[in-house]
């Protein structure tokens, strides 16, 4: 069933949104990372090629973390190798450091993110850096990558709130935020990591850096409050929004708990609104409900539930 | 595990929000009256009770609508003869005509609403009427209430896209609105019963009527938009918030289907606006965790899963 055949309302803006949106599909690389089960690197490749049909233009495609850390995308080389890129349609990758950044240039690709933490403990325990030490591993991969011409996105993670640390001061963040914009990062992605942000605190963030043309938001919906706290970016001015694709990213072990803010729960959002996009709501859905079915088990969009249920 | 425990941000307000809002839980009316399996009266009994131990000030008890249409609900009379009614706590009921009207007046309630729609298809469905002969209808139960001194909500439902006739113009909504209370109605319920509305289209209803201070919410999940029309609606200025506790309300034959805005998610974001409410998160975690065991499966409130899953 299509969106026009459930009763969708006309389109009614809301003021001070942006006319358009970049949508920064996550789904094949935050969304499968946590999957156990190994996905065949033909899946991925099937599904990098819908979400291209469907309209993403930009689809983060693995990471070159250590093949260890993430058996789920140690096939980074071979998914690379295979890819057909779409003209229009940016692959970013994430690279964790400069090992993985050669990687990332031997595969030939045009657009990396680094993956940082605006808390100590996290950075201790993801990166196994100190918050200040993980600036010296980023900053020759920034270096690098900036000279042999890459776009560089900086992934902020726990920007509002840490399991180990709890609230996360908004100076501390906005500090982390500048240095790897100093360091030559295009455009910031500030995380959301474990889905405890309300509204106010977004628009607060935001508020603290020198305008928000390079900044990204990227939400969990782990307490549902993705698509609010997305609203009040958008009233922010936010123009890049992270999400991925039927929502993909959750813990696998429990059935239904969420990642990701799903693509369509926004694209139905950003319909409504009038905001442009691109993507094609129908087609994603069937994306999505395809790799639930490939994944086996529903998809927690609740669009793609709706739609595809 | 408490909301303080998992790395809840500082609570930042955003601007223009109202400092306190009042939460509608409908959980025990509109949320089971959808379950195909009859819950014990004890057990709905047990669920108002619980809601008020958390500080829910107004409990939607039940419907006195024909035993036969919803079965769930045709304990009305033994539910309220039960009740022990707190002070400070309303219990409003459903009553869909003038017979419905009698039983809850028999019964003793001192709140009731009734239950309209905009749109002719839906009010032919639901009510056997046409779209202006469903005045007909409520003018003398909101008389007759109104009388007994009793106060009066009004639901208007399929406020922004109906199943059969899809978009609903927004004027047609506002002259239902404004009939209902030129009829006396205290307050109006504008909901989205197929939950297709986004943010702007909120916006663009609310304003059409003379003020929001007799308005009230009513958002459906089903495509994961209820939070984010209920932040435009407060941005708006309305202070009366429908929600069901853990989101009950889905298909029940759908396992995580969803219905209601889960009252849960709403608390979470107005805990982190810093907007005030009353209720305690975690006595309604627990409770609706209770509620979801006595049911046999999940609730689809995200903060329930998180929190308790």
């Amino acid at each position: 069933m299509g969106a026009r055949e459930v009763g969708l309302p006309d389109t009614v803006g809301a003021g001070g949104l942006p006319d358009r949106v970049t949508i920064w599909e996550v789904g094949p690389r935050d969304g499968l990372q946590n999957e156990s089960e190994v996905v065949p690197v033909g899946t991925k490749l099937e599904f990098l090629d819908r979400l291209a049909d469907a309209g993403g233009t930009v689809l983060e495609a693995t990471s070159f973390v250590h093949p260890e850390w993430v058996p789920q995308l140690a096939d980074a080389e071979e998914l690379l190798a295979g890819l057909v890129r779409r003209p229009g349609v940016s692959y970013p990758v994430l690279v964790p450091n400069e090992r993985g950044l050669d990687r990332a240039l031997r595969a030939g690709v045009e657009h990396v993110a680094i993956f940082a933490s605006a808390t100590e403990t996290f950075a201790r325990r993801n990166l196994n850096r100190s918050l200040d030490e993980q600036f010296a591993m980023f900053d020759p991969v920034v270096a690098k990558a900036k000279a042999e011409g890459l776009a560089v996105r900086g992934y902020v993670s726990m920007c509002f709130g840490d399991p180990w640390e709890g609230a996360v001061p908004r100076e501390q963040v906005v500090g982390v935020g500048k240095r790897l914009l100093d360091m030559g990062c295009d455009q910031l992605s500030l995380g959301d990591t474990i889905g405890v942000a309300t509204p106010g605190q977004v628009t607060a963030l935001l508020a603290g850096f020198d305008g928000v043309d390079r900044l990204a938001v990227h939400f969990h919906d782990t307490y549902g409050q993705a698509l609010a706290n997305t609203l009040a970016a958008m009233q922010s001015g936010v123009r890049t929004i992270d999400s991925s694709a039927g929502g993909l990213g959750g813990c696998p072990y429990a059935e239904s708990a969420t990642g990701n803010l799903a693509t369509e729960d926004l694209v139905w959002m950003l319909d409504g609104l009038g905001v442009e996009h691109g993507v094609d709501l129908d087609k994603l859905a069937d994306t999505s409900a395809w790799m639930a079915q490939r994944l086996g088990r529903p998809s927690p969009s609740r669009v793609v539930r709706a739609l595809r249920g």
